[in-house]
């Protein structure tokens, strides 16, 4: 591999000189000089320190984090938290966005393979069991959801079932009786856990679960609105626990066009605690997950991994009521 | 180079079997074959093919994105915006949080050189000159911040004057008459260009410049919060024209713990249309910019850039008036 010192030695000028000109530090270097160095580091491809390190010991100090959305508030705050825990330990982040969909997951694996980064964050596409998660060698944490797979992978999730429980009992609480749920599809994992603890929420409580009053589509805005729209064409609901906060943004919005108030009337609780939902009027009560911390530990992990060390697997973090003003 | 082939050779076994065994598709092939491969791959140091390639190419397909933060939510539509359009120009893009730290700024300019990125987007840290910027070689485009610098590079931005002159003018011929400007610092190009824009409006419109009505801090939600408590100490104001959507929410809250109502005694108006801004109470009037497109339109000249295609080096995209409830 060509040196900073071959080319010191064939241009006849020191290895200080060449590592100015190369780093672009040239302003005390005459033009005839700089021209000489950089028609040789041109002719004999010469490679930088980062690159040429990472060859011989065959770590390239990148990671990739694949994940839905980063415009999600949710994965901005995740890949953030991920970005700041890598910078401490020394590595980049390559971001991925697959839309959920598994066909651009897939196709991202494969590029972060053939990028040769050390390990991979993600949070499969919904109902994605990838094939080429089983296959790839490379280290890998899964975050947020907790999909199955025949390798073993460092895992970073929530107590979902514990923090809607604790949701749909403050509504119950609150003195609700009838309790829609709108959320994401069942084969989203953290919503499919999200719905059994409103499930036991209900029974332990001695309310019936009513099948009419479960919306499931996407972890979207959209899909509250919708969601509100049609909970309230079959049914009277005093009280509804969102699967997210996007949803109980859409969800409060719909409600307000149907001229019904914000927690009088129906009462909205959430669940992630985006940035936004202190935000909003009124004012989201959510569960929060600690979405930085599950991006850091992620990261933390992975290292780990990398490094070989023995450590638990699967981490579970904790989710928390936060009380504002939608109940 | 070690290649495939010569894997091949020294295991006795076809290129097609090393291929399978290297990409972990190996169910078929049996374990003893499985270890002798891995133990050949392992002892000659193959280097899978992206990186070989990059190597022999001396292109690593990789862009680097150097933003402020990418939880906010102009930025995380920006990146999603970019690394859309990377993705299908076959580039990956390695994400950076400066949090407006020249230093971190500086850091990264570094590591992406060191990883011989074949371009950087950047949006630059307020006040930053860098010189790091001024001597790398990468190519850049400079998107959402003009800033100058003396080697060339490409800049991305929309008409900040012009958009601002547009609020400020819309609050007027909604009735103002006492418009107070909320807004990051003057060494934020953006801002500066913004608070021209609402001078002139106002001088054109007959309307007196008050200095004490102008409070300039940080795009945040927290500096639109302490914005109006510091107008409102001072002055009496019908109007505010807020430099960003995040001032214009904290803003919007300030005024309802202070019992005014928007828009009916104070009208708000703010600047770029972030996703959120149509679920404020009430959704917000702002002056939209096209974010998703500038990062789009980012990479798009960055990858021309890198192709030296002659193209015209500034491109200025329009902002226009969205009109909601909040005027």
């Amino acid at each position: 591999m060509t040196t900073i010192k071959k080319i010191a030695e064939l241009a006849n000028v020191s290895t200080a000189t060449v590592s100015k000109i190369i780093n672009g530090k040239d302003q005390y270097i005459s033009e005839a000089t700089r021209q000489k160095v950089l028609e040789i580091v041109e002719r004999e491809g010469y490679i930088p320190n980062g690159v040429a390190k990472s060859l011989k010991m065959r770590r390239t100090k990148t990671i990739g984090i694949i994940l839905p959305d980063v415009m999600n508030l949710f994965f901005s705050e995740l890949a953030r938290g991920a970005e700041d825990a890598a910078e401490k330990e020394g590595y980049s982040v390559i971001l991925c966005n697959t839309d959920n969909k598994e066909l651009k997951e897939e196709k991202y694996l494969n590029i972060l393979h053939e990028k040769m980064v050390d390990g991979i964050i993600m949070t499969a596409a919904e109902g994605s069991m990838n094939k080429s998660v089983k296959i790839s060698k490379t280290p890998m944490v899964l975050v947020d959801r907790d999909i199955e797979l025949d390798k073993p992978v460092g895992r970073i999730t929530v107590n979902n079932e514990e923090g809607a429980f604790m949701a749909t009992k403050f509504l119950i609480e609150k003195g609700c009786k009838n309790i829609g749920f709108i959320s994401s599809q069942k084969k989203n994992k953290p919503s499919a856990e999200r719905l059994k603890g409103y499930r036991r929420a209900l029974k332990e409580n001695g309310l019936e679960v009513d099948e009419k009053k479960i919306f499931l589509q996407n972890f979207t805005i959209a899909s509250g609105y919708e969601g509100v729209m049609a909970l309230l064409e079959r049914n009277k609901v005093d009280g509804i626990f969102c699967g997210n906060d996007l949803i109980a943004i859409g969800a409060i919005q719909a409600l307000k066009e149907n001229n019904l108030k914000v927690p009088k009337d129906v009462k909205v609780i959430g669940f992630d605690d985006i940035s936004m939902s202190q935000f909003m009027d009124p004012p989201l009560t959510t569960i929060k997950q600690p979405i930085y911390q599950l991006g850091e530990e992620a990261v933390k992990m992975l290292v780990a991994i990398i490094g070989k060390k023995d450590i638990d697997m699967h981490k579970v973090l904790r989710t928390e009521l936060i009380e504002r003003g939608s109940c």
